[in-house]
């Protein structure tokens, strides 16, 4: 770890890249970072200099190793400019880590690529608080990303596949060739095993089942119109959204190979947050047998264990399982592992990366994580989705918010990216911050239901006024915030949120001192479906009432019956109001929640409510970002890059 | 390098993974494997342990350095199990380095993941002659493919969203947004320039630009029945071969966006092709730049720097360009490098690793490296397309044969994957084989046209007889072999290769010894492309004649008027015959080549034939392989594999 020095930083800031490139003389070997931070050379995998893969062993070795301090960092309702929650989540370890002396993590998300190349917008921090080099982060980076794809597609193709064999063969043929004849000898694969276990069939040699059996064990019978799998790429490419497969001269209409469907981007795939949810390979391999794909013609659930696929697929995502070692601008080790999608999914970066972390700084360490989209959803998740599935939970909630958004929320004309900013965001203007602080406040009491004290981050901007940055710390604390700071770390590093982290750190010891509000989740798993949406937008987004469609309603009855009902719910709506109208800025109340479809990921564990439209799979502007980007080759390096 | 004990080898030959994982304890750490091969450790990014990227500045360091004897391995047109050339590379090299002492490379493609899960088949060699661990090799690797994945779904991403953004906009908008205003200035971004250029239009202003030329550059206008760009998917997925995109509703009939296309497997990507042919960065930049996609509706050719995404394929290929070091089971070092199809491009690895390993093993070293399918097309294409984009030409071409396979082609029975083998396979039957030694023969003379001394290199299975050894032996001698000898690697590592490796260094001293009858290629590069392929058919196929489909016809003209007739042809066509009737085996002669279409890769450098049906996305069978692959808990090893 090393502070940045003042020939370091530069006044204005350049662009990202350039920052990033500025620092790559003075950053470490990665072994060299992974050292530091009590990483065995067993358990590191280097790629290249400056990124590795770091084997889940480290939970194992420091068994009963205490953990450390575990600091959430989420943000208002942004605009689409964003608060700065992932600089903001790098420049707190920073500060933690090279100037004030602490064991310290910034555990992020692994950024999708497509976009990369289309809209302009980094994911590993920006400024003086960022990873670096990001290019290497934001591309390819060890490769995870790129394996789902692989993962998910398989399953894709087994599906189809599957279904064309059994329209042309008999459940005979089907059963012959599943089971063939080797040696003289015929037998199940171990994973077959776990089909007939459902089906309720008690045998293990192929030899002995019924014609009945063979039937029911050969054919799976999906129905067409009940897939919910769909192929993903990492590509912004909006004519894969609806497309009509199997057109070919072999397969086709007469072989009913015709079918329509579409491509999601790839970390929108259930597998991206069944990664991000596992606790381990074991349990990784278990989730990837359990995804539901669509049901039978009889009506019973399909899975990737039916298929036959999901020990194939374990063992594509054997080195996905493991996070990647990267650093910060000031040497600080970062781990980049899963970036789940924070609306069909939870969000949040990986829990295996969180207890490498929690355990590698140890009892008076910070593992500081980083939750998608606004509090009321991507806290909210972080809380009820991954820390019910880990079992770790935060001693504090860092909320970060900007002048900029608190205007908007205040009444502010709309900020839009590409389009100048009004002067009203330019100069000082209390009336509209004031009022917008209602949607700040909000978040804080929403923290406070689960027994976790909140830190308010002020991102500063240079436009920022001492008056303004004073009227939100006065109104954070009057909403209840255990302390509110203003922190300057993308122009400055570390050092300008040096504040910050001393705030973080009396959170997280005044949280550990006092056991008598311990954290509690919104809501217990056990309750049905329903229930839990109306605490959840009771709660968190102070609805009045929600609404169902008729296909949501069925299916709700569906999975309760189906035993997903004591899943957690994962609400995929707007990030941009409280409500499910991104218009409706400020703290909207009294309104109704209108869930338009429900969905069921589970092997991630979690039952999703569609409530909006809900886009995933990107397209890509008129100029995309890809026209600036190529190799220097009198510097060899990367430009245009954000 | 370390010879394989009697201890190691086991007999009956295990499975190739179980070979491969007796042997990982054994294995060297890959930064070993780099140092004793000269490999500087800042000319290597480690992967893990055992896999690592070469930086391709060791061409620059050992620039005055002699090249070594540089080796091709062909073979025989195959039975649809295979001859072992993958098997024989690697043995070959094992033998060279580990029993006789002398500095050697094995250069091999990387294998296309998304068969790894279909049919069973590696593409490490095999039994003890394999690269290890097989695991690393057969999955991911170091994510080249899946970079190629991304660039090649970039541009197709690039052309559909242009045409959707073209069919809303007018010129003066799209320009607008092309060069958008940004701090009072509008600038094109350096890959406009190439587009100008090729307008003529010598203006490096946006304001300069007149009505007319602001439509021309703007509007690219491309004519979707003209794309022959598809996109890719490293999956084994058939429902994929013919699609339909565009049918969502905000993309759809009425804005022009659907379309009828479809996906290719990631290896049959024109990104592969330029990967492996490319030189080094900066020629893989201009290649990338020259790929035609289709034509725009006024005939003209439309490139993917007229897409403005060149750049930034060239950043997704940047680490993808560097070599991946192996090693084999005896530890001698490899080089796996880019996996083009043999059919629609010209099936070999790349050239950037070939001369990386001819300037590290120096001189007295050897280089292997293996061109796919049968002599006819892979040693054919190795020597017009790949030496000739080199410059490199190699000292001997060892012809891999089986006595299967010779005895298939004197009129066996059909041999099919997955079906016994008929008796007359395992019986002596030198009637049979000397009928089909014909085809050998072929092979032979074929060779001896470019002035390459052969090796036959009998790959030998326990049932072949000491006769039909012997008699293979006479008949390639006969044929103008300088050599033929058996080789038993398979089973014994490079122990059973010495043999052959004897031969080999013999024939490379020999053509050094001998200035007398250079290498020559089949052809000059600027007969016309009918005339080149009346040469391939007349001198390698043994055909009397070629017809062309209209279609090729007029494509070979619309070709010859682009420029590109200079360009070397590739034959797509079976590897089962020499002919183009996979049915006709031995050494047909006096039939018709149908040349059905005509297609370029520019940016590879080719233009290529398509001579039957071509097949560039496999289907998976009833029980794909992926049933049986998993983590075996117990030992955390993968099972299943091969």
């Amino acid at each position: 770890m090393s502070k940045l020095t003042s020939d370091q930083v530069s006044s204005p800031v350049p662009r990202d890249i350039e920052v990033s490139q500025s620092l790559e003389g003075s950053l470490a070997h990665i072994s060299k970072v992974a050292e530091d931070c009590g990483i065995l050379e067993s358990e590191l995998e280097p790629y290249g200099r400056f990124k590795a893969k770091v084997s889940l062993d480290v939970c194992r070795r420091l068994e009963s190793s205490p953990n450390g301090n575990y600091v959430v960092v989420t943000g208002i309702n942004p605009t689409p400019l964003g608060e700065g929650k992932s600089t903001t989540t790098v420049g707190l370890t920073q500060a933690l880590g090279a100037h004030l002396g602490k064991k310290v993590f910034a555990n992020i998300r692994q950024p999708s690529q497509g976009p990369t190349f289309g809209i302009k917008g980094g994911a590993a921090g920006g400024g003086y608080s960022q990873v670096v080099p990001m290019e290497e982060f934001n591309l390819h980076l060890t490769g995870d990303i790129h394996a789902i794809t692989a993962a998910n597609n398989l399953v894709a193709a087994a599906i189809d596949t599957r279904m064309f064999h059994e329209n042309t063969q008999s459940d005979e043929a089907l059963f012959r060739r599943l089971c063939p004849e080797n040696g003289g000898e015929r037998r199940f694969a171990p994973v077959m095993l776990s089909r007939l276990s459902k089906l309720g069939i008690d045998k293990t040699r192929p030899e002995d089942l019924t014609d009945e059996e063979i039937s029911r064990f050969a054919r799976l019978d999906i129905d067409p119109s009940s897939i919910t799998w769909k192929r993903v790429i990492d590509t912004c490419d909006r004519m894969l959204r609806n497309i009509t497969v199997g057109q070919g001269p072999k397969e086709g209409e007469s072989r009913g190979a015709v079918r329509e469907t579409g491509f999601d981007i790839t970390v929108a795939s259930e597998i991206m947050a069944v990664l991000a949810l596992a606790t381990s390979l074991q349990d990784l391999r278990d989730r990837l047998g359990r995804m539901v794909i669509g049901r039978s013609r009889r009506g019973e659930a399909v899975t990737t264990d039916d298929l036959g696929v999901s020990g194939a697929l374990c063992v594509l995502m054997k080195d996905a399982i493991k996070p990647t070692l990267m650093q910060t601008a000031e040497q600080t080790p970062v781990l980049v592992h899963a970036g789940p999608f924070a609306n069909i999914a939870h969000g949040n970066s990986s829990i295996v990366a969180d207890r490498v972390a929690l355990k590698l700084v140890g009892e008076d360490g910070f593992v500081v994580t980083e939750a998608g989209f606004g509090a009321d959803i991507g806290m909210e998740k972080f809380f009820n989705i991954k820390c019910r599935a880990s079992g770790n939970t935060p001693q504090c909630a860092v909320l970060v918010a900007t002048v900029r958004a608190l205007k908007m929320h205040g009444g502010g004309p709309p900020v839009k990216a590409g389009t100048p900013l009004a002067s009203v965001y330019k100069e000082e203007n209390l009336d509209l911050l004031r009022r917008g602080c209602a949607n700040l406040a909000v978040h804080i009491t929403n923290a406070l239901k689960y027994g976790v004290k909140v830190v308010v981050g002020v991102n500063v901007f240079s436009t920022d006024t001492q008056a303004e940055i004073d009227l939100v710390r006065e109104l954070a604390l009057e909403a209840g915030a255990f302390s509110a700071v203003k922190s300057s770390h993308w122009a400055e590093g570390g050092a300008g949120a040096v504040q910050l982290a001393e705030a973080v750190m009396e959170a997280c010891a005044a949280t550990r001192a006092d056991p008598s509000t311990p954290f509690r989740f919104l809501y217990p798993s056990e309750t049905p479906i329903k229930e839990k949406m109306d605490t959840v937008c009771r709660e968190m987004y102070r609805a009045a009432s929600v609404e169902w469609s008729p296909e949501a309603e069925e299916k709700v009855a569906i999975y309760e019956k189906a035993g997903y009902g004591k899943l957690p719910i994962c609400v995929a709506k707007t990030q941009y109001s409280l409500s499910t109208d991104p218009s409706a800025k400020g703290a909207p109340s009294g309104h109704t929640v209108f869930v338009r479809d429900v969905r069921a990921s589970v092997g991630a564990g979690f039952v999703y409510l569609l409530c909006g439209d809900i886009n995933t799979i990107p397209g890509l502007p008129t100029r995309p970002g890809f026209y600036d980007v190529d190799i220097d080759f009198g510097t060899g390096r990367v430009v245009g890059l954000f």
